[in-house]
This record gives C-alpha cells, structure tokens and sequence, in this order.
C-alpha cells in the first residue's frame, strides 16, 4: 500500500541531500570545530556554510544566525533569554491566544516568575486583534512574541503591521516571531518586518530533527540558557551540532530554492481538497474563508459526529496519514488553544482533523484522499450514530 | 597520507551502524513519536529501544533516562532543575575546582543567583581531597556535581566513594556526576554507586553529534529547564530527535558490547605512549602515576619549551591529531582550571598536549606518533630557543 503522508506539520522527511551531507559528517569530517587542527577547521566550515544558507533566505547576517536543538529550545531561549536581560526594565510580555505550547507553556512560567503576560484574543478566522494589541502596548512591555503561521489551522499572523505597531510604540521591547510553520513556506525579512527574533526548526523543512536556529539582530542582547565552553559566541554553549546545522543549512537553501512553484502548487492542492470536503456534509473548514490568505500546506477541518481518532485510524488503515489537531502536542488531551480561542464548539472540536503538505505533495494524493473520505464518513457516521 | 585521530575526547568518529540507522531514522521511519498514526508509533519505538539500550548498560529503568541535546544541556538542567526545585531547602551547592566549563559556568550562574557554591580542591594528579569534601558538606547541601574522568589529563575520581559519604551525611542532596568523558570507558551503575543524575553525550561514545542523556532517578524531581509539548514526560520539551536517541542508543549498546577488551587495549596503548614519552626529554605526564589508575584514553603532556599550538600543527602536518587543553573549550584562552588546580607552572601549561584514544586506536598509530615526536621536538625546541 503506498503511503499518502499529509503530516507535514508535525514533520517532514528529510531530503536526500540532507540525508547525505549528515552522513557525511558523521563518518568523515566528524571533527569538532572547536578543535584547532584541520579536522575542526573543516568542521567549523560546516557551520559558517549553514549559517550563510539560512541568512541568504532571509537577507540577514550569518553571525545572526545560532544553532539550538530545535523550535521548543529557540522559542525558550528567545522568551527566558529576553525576559531575564530585561526583568529590570519592565514586566509586560504580550502573546497571543492562540500559541503553540513550545510558547504557552514558557509564558506560564513567566507568569509565575511575575512577569505580566498578556495574551491578546483573536478573531473567528484565527487572526490576533490589532485593536486588542494595540490597547495592551503600555510603556513597560519588553517583549511581544506571536506565531507567524498557526499549526493547526493555518491563519498567517499579521507580522510585519505587528512589528512595525511594536518598533513605534514600544521601541525598546523585543519583538519574537515564532516562524516555525512559515519558515520555507513563505519569504520572511526580519529587517524589513521590525522582527528581532525568529525560531525555526530544521525537521518541518525537510532538514534534521533535533536542530533549529534562533535568529537573533546583532542590535538585540539577550541571556544564554545553556551555558558551558562559549560556542557560537558565547550564546550556545555545547559541542556544536555540525551534521544537523549542515543538514539544516541545506534544506533551507533547498526549499528557498523553487518556493514560489512549491506554495503555488500546496495552494492548488489545498482548495482542491478544500472543494472536495465543501461538497461532503457536515464539514466545517477552518482559518481564513479565503483559502489563499492562510498557509499554504495546512487544512484543518471538523467532520462532525465522527470523532477525530476514529477518522485518523480509518484513514491510517488506508495508508493516508494526517493529525488529529496538533501532533507537536497530541500528548496534551486537553482541549487545543487554537480551537478554544475561534470558539470552535465540543463536536467540532472532537471531530477535527489536519491536513499538512509538503512541496512532494501530488494531486494524486489528494484524490484519494477525498475519494476514501467520501466512502468512509457515511459508513462512520452510521456506526456512531447507533 | 594517513591520517592518526588522536582526539577522540573531544569527539569520535560515528560508528558506520550509527550513521546507518541515523539515515533510516530521516528517510524512512521519519515520523513524528507525538503523532497519533502509524509513523508516529514506529518512530516512538526507537526512542524505548534506545532508553532500553542505555538502560541496559547501567542497570537502571529505561525510563530514567531522558534524552538531551547534548553533555552541555544534561549538565545545565541537571544543575538549574535541582537548583529551582530545592532553592527553600538550602543553598549550598558543592562542586570541584576541575569541572568542564559546561559545569565550571552553570555553577557561576548558580553564584549570581545568590547559592552558595564550594569547589573543592584536587591533589597533584588531580583527585577531588576527601577530606575538603567531608568538611564542605553542610545540612543545607541541595547538590553536589563531580565530574567522574576529568576531560584534559584523565585523572579517575572516587565516585562510588562520594555518592556513599553525600549519602550518609546529606541524604536529603541529589548527587550529580558529569560522567561525559567515562560513558563507554568504564562500567557505571548508579544505584550501586549513590548517583542521582548523570549527564552522557553522545559524540564522544561513536554517536551522533547534537544528542546526549540525563539519568534522573526515579525517586528525584527536579525542574525542566525547557518547557513546550511535554515530551518525555514533560520533562524536556521538544519533538524528539529520534535519529539522534536512536544513533545514541546504538553507540552506546556497541561501545559496552566489548568494553572489557577496549579498555585493555587503550591501556597498553597508554603504557606505550608514556612510555616512548618518558625518554624524551623535558616531558611532563599528568594525572595518576599509576596510568591504571587514570582513564584509558586520554594522556596529557607537557613538552617544555615548546609551545602546544607548535606541536600541535607539527604534527597536524603529519596527519596527526592531538589537542592543546580540552577542545571543548579551546574558544577559551583563559587557563586552564584543572592545570592550575593541579599546580603546573606557566611553562607546562603553555606546552601541554592531550592524546586521546578510541577503540580504533592501533599500537602503530602510536609508534608513528612517537617517532615524530622523536624528529620533530629537538628542532622545535632549536628553533624556540634561538
């Protein structure tokens, strides 16, 4: 049976290439760059090359670019490296409601330390409320963070209006965008967009698992959280990743490379999939009504009376693989933020699914898809509703 | 030329079968563990193989072993995480005065956060003085962190000797070891020997880079210092890199597999090379007198007169690799703590080498070492003193 994966949000497969050059730095230039004779020399090259790849992406500096162990640690570094830099000069954090958990759950912890997190709601399509952010703005926020793209029903945050709202009102506060969804999905300019940091992680491109990067503005100062033998500047300490730094420099430059193609055929596919599910009953489709206006690779839609975990195993048996909700944290049994947030009700909550593609996605894929969801949801829906 | 990787405490070549199941874990099985479908479960199933694998070599449970992204981090949440949840119970933190800085700047962070931390002082071949240590333990002790093998001249601490005495006069204080440069180098059980929490990496065992462990017992709490999805039972946050744990757990079921005969081997290499050293003139050999009583792998030396990063590219033009100091730290050209510890002078530590062998070290590679050494020293030594 060929498989159909439609995880991408929850992780990719790696490219080959990557694959390659992370065997390559295993096995034959496994030096530690931190090493002075020619085997750490080859290695650090590794990381100054990675690092070049990602700041083309994105028109930064290289030496803004640090290697961490994945999205989770970049977004705890950049929300406890900034709060604990600049505890002195205010309290105020502001996030949104509608978080990934490598955030929330950082910010509780905040909360506890004393830190004032605000957390500004968003509308019926996913989108935070400017006029909410705006309000909540005071003079002694320093630090605004929110998610460029949601994970689990694909609203792009208004990031760039965001950044330059914060850049005039609070000048001194950081602004972290958490791109780990919009990264090599869409062109992001950190300089452009008034962005000061900017979380990435390498498994949702078809780079490593267990490797990310922080972006940091060499204009920004923030603490450490690991500290140790001074790599990369003293702000990462550890024995530096080269084979998963060198894989992930690799998929970005990979993915940047036909990004325009890549996003223009998930957009096909995603309003294909999109008009196939309008035409079943009971479905409920969310994020922007506007299909082009959320990501390009994530659907998330309610099949109302059948309940998520069921459909996922029923599709599974047909080698279509997609999340129930959000898989960085299906862990979690509580209910997701996202949904509570766009006052998704129990039943459509209970009975949601994602849909997530990569650029390997085909038309193909998507037919089946709809086909078998097309044979199966009756068959469903009769047997719960026994 | 061929080349003679006499640094393997700063980091190992992968074994082939690690590079193996790395590539399988990217390109084949490459699910995320948090997703509720298949690939999802067949990805989880590497991570308990791997704590099983690890388990396996210390007799303890699989499930206290918590996967990191690396030494560095194990060390930083062994030493945050016990800090954050003991912090009313007491503020002394005990520690040596030869820890790796991945010890040596947590605990000066510890220092500004307001604890008190001890280090204890070494004798001249660098072992932790009982008797300081008796003294320094106090009732409002939290924690005490040793290294096990120091990482720059292999002195052998007595671990099961102070997890015994913490036991008996602090036993409300977790016990830390820092066994980074002794996994896969010697037998460790840490219910036997009194240990709490043992930080691993896996680069220097022949797996991969960017990966480590923390045993935590299972009767000890300490705080996360990176929270998110609740991965690995909320304990360290973060899709899990599961080519790394399950590289990790290989290397580590292969380096103990015929660990008994590896070490011998490394030994009589030891001899040999200190040996071959010792008829040279104005030669230094750190650590225990009785080499058996230090680590296998690792030999430190001073070549006085000759400054290390001379000898050190001298030999690199012959396809030899050695270290000046510790690697991990060489971004560092401060002192280095454990030579000022033991006592060298100036002239020693500026002309000290570390060797460090594997299981793949040959008898050969150290003759050939020797003999360059032989040719090389007195025309450097010429040279210098001109």
């Amino acid at each position: 049976m060929k498989e159909i994966y439609l995880d991408n949000s929850a992780t990719t497969r790696c490219y080959e290439e990557v694959a390659d050059i992370v065997r390559k730095t295993m096995l034959v230039d496994y030096g530690n760059p931190s090493s002075m004779h020619r085997k750490g020399v080859e290695a650090e090259r590794y990381l100054r090359t990675a690092q070049e790849q990602i700041a083309d992406t994105m028109r930064v500096k290289p030496s803004e670019i640090f290697f961490t162990s994945g999205g989770t640690e970049s977004n705890n570094w950049a929300l406890f490296g900034t709060a604990q830099v600049k505890k002195r000069a205010g309290k105020r954090i502001i996030t949104s409601e509608i978080e990934h958990s490598a955030i929330g759950e950082p910010m509780k912890k905040l909360a506890d330390l004393g830190f004032d997190v605000v957390k500004i709601p968003v509308d019926a399509e996913g989108r935070i409320r400017m006029d909410a952010l705006r309000e909540a703005l005071t003079k002694d926020t320093i630090l605004v963070s929110v998610m460029m793209v949601n994970n689990e029903i694909g609203t792009v945050e208004p990031v760039a209006e965001i950044g330059q709202l914060v850049r005039k009102t609070c000048p001194y506060a950081y602004f972290h965008v958490d791109a780990i969804q919009s990264y090599g999905k869409c062109r992001i300019y950190p300089k452009r967009m008034n962005i000061d940091m900017l979380s990435v992680s390498g498994h949702k491109i078809h780079g490593p698992k267990g490797v990310g990067f922080l972006y940091v503005d060499s204009r920004c100062r923030i603490d450490p959280i690991i500290y140790g033998g001074g790599q990369q500047n003293g702000m990462r300490s550890g024995t530096d990743n080269v084979p998963g730094a060198a894989g992930l420099g690799l998929a970005a430059e990979m993915i940047y490379k036909n990004l325009d193609d890549h996003v223009e055929q998930m957009y096909r596919l995603k309003e294909k999939l999109a008009a196939g599910l309008k035409e079943l009953p009971d479905v409920r489709i969310y994020g922007p009504a506007n299909l082009r206006e959320g990501a390009p690779g994530i659907l998330n839609a309610s099949f109302i009376g059948v309940r998520s975990e069921v459909l996922l195993h029923t599709l599974e048996d047909r080698g279509i693989y997609v999340s129930a909700g959000s898989a960085c944290s299906s862990h979690h049994r509580s209910g997701s933020a996202t949904m509570t947030a766009i006052h998704a009700s129990k039943a459509e909550m209970e009975s949601s699914l994602r849909f997530s593609f990569s650029e390997e996605t085909t038309e193909e894929e998507i037919d089946t898809t709809l086909a078998v969801l097309r044979e199966v949801l009756p068959q469903l829906r009769k047997f719960v509703r026994m």
